[in-house]
C-alpha cells in the first residue's frame, strides 16, 4: 500500500474506440449466452489463447475453443440452464503495438426456467485486442473466477 | 451450431449514439426504481408495445403502461421494497427506418432496509427506440425474465 | 406520481466526456477491489468528502478517507476475501459550475476462494467529479446502501 498514485489520464483510449469495444462485448457474449458458437469464437483470432482459472491449461487456437465453447454449449442446452455474462466496468488501455487491453468484471448468472436466477459466478477478464480486417478480435484472453484458486 | 461467424462491425453506430443511448438507459431505469412514474412512463411513445414474458399479454399504450407502472410502484412502496435496474452489456444496432435495436442485460435486485439484497430477477431487453423531438423514445419493449417460459 | 414528464435530453453531456467518466470508474472500482489504496485515494481531491449510509458522519479529506480505506483493504486481505464493486447504468449531467454529477449503480460482490460468490450489497452513488490538471476527481460522493436506512 505504498505505491505511488497513478498518473494515467482516461483520455489515453478515444471515445469513438471505448465504445467500440462496448459493442464488441454486447455482441460477443449474447453471441456466447445464446449458444451462438461460431458468431462467439468467430471474435478470437485464430491463433488466440484463452486461459483461466478454471482449466488447469490454456486453450490454443480457435479450433480448440471452439470444441470447449460446444461442449459447454451442448451442456447448457441438455440442461435447459440459461446463463447470462452481464459484462460492467470496462476499462480500456493501450496495449503494446496496435492491441488494445480491455478488463471487464462479468457476473454470471444462471437460471433454469421455474427456479430462481442465481449468481453463479464473479469473473475479472483481461481481454488483449486486435484490430483485423477493419474490426476487433481477441489475440489474448485471460479469465480469473473469483471463487476457484488464481494459481 | 452451424452458422457462418458474422460480419459485422462495431462501428455500424457512431459513439455519440451509443454514449446517448446508455444515458438514456441511465435516466429511464433510475426513474423507474425511484417510483418517479411520469418520468418513466414519459420514455414510451403514446403508441408504445410493452411486451413481457410475465404478463399473458402485451401493454398497448403510454396510458395502459402508466396504470401498471403506478400499480407496481405502490406495491414496492407500500411494501418498502427498493427495487434496482441494473443495466449491463449494452448493443445498439440500426434498426429499420430510422429506429434504434438495443439489447440490454438487467440485473434487478430485491432489497428491503434491514434485509438482504437479493438477486430478483435476470432479464433480457430489446428494446426499438425512435427520435422524436429530439430526444429517443421507447416504441417498443420486449423483456424476458429469464426464470420464466419464453413463450 | 403527479410530477410533470423530464424534459431532458441525453445530448447534455458529450459522448467524449460520458467515455472519460466510465474509463474512470473502471480504473477507479479497480483500484479499490485489488486494495491498491493509494491509486483508489488519490482519485479523490485533497479536500474530498465522502458520506456513505454506513458510517455515521461523513469522511473528510482524502487523509481520513485513505485511514478507512486501508483498514478496510487489510480486513479483506486478512479474511482473503475477494471484492468486486461491480459499476452499472451510469448516468452523467452537468452540475453547478465545472462540475459533472455522476450516477451509478453498483453491484458489490464478495468471494472467498473455495466459496460460492455472493451479491453482498447493492449501492447508489452520486458522484460530484471535477477536473484538475487535465483528468478528473471526486469532490464529494454521497452512497447509499440499499440495504441500511437511508439517514
Amino acid at each position: 500500500m505504498t505505491q505511488a498514485p497513478h498518473q494515467q489520464k482516461e483520455t489515453a483510449v478515444s471515445a469513438v474506440l471505448y465504445a467500440e469495444v462496448q459493442q464488441f462485448y454486447g455482441r460477443h457474449m449474447r453471441a456466447m449466452d445464446e449458444c451462438r458458437v461460431a458468431d462467439w469464437t468467430g471474435d478470437f483470432m485464430p491463433e488466440a489463447v484463452f486461459a483461466t482459472n478454471a482449466r488447469p491449461e490454456p486453450q490454443r487456437g480457435r479450433v480448440e475453443i471452439t470444441d470447449n465453447a460446444e461442449a459447454a454449449a451442448r451442456q447448457l442446452q441438455e440442461k435447459g440452464t440459461l446463463r447470462r455474462h452481464c459484462v460492467t466496468t470496462l476499462e480500456v488501455q493501450q496495449g503494446t503495438g496496435s492491441t488494445l487491453l480491455a478488463r471487464t468484471y462479468a457476473l454470471i448468472t444462471r437460471t433454469v426456467v421455474g427456479g430462481r436466477s442465481e449468481l453463479e459466478f464473479v469473473c475479472t477478464c483481461e481481454d488483449v485486442l486486435v484490430r483485423h480486417e477493419g474490426r476487433l478480435f481477441i489475440q489474448h484472453r485471460q479469465v480469473y473466477r473469483d471463487d476457484l484458486p488464481k494459481d
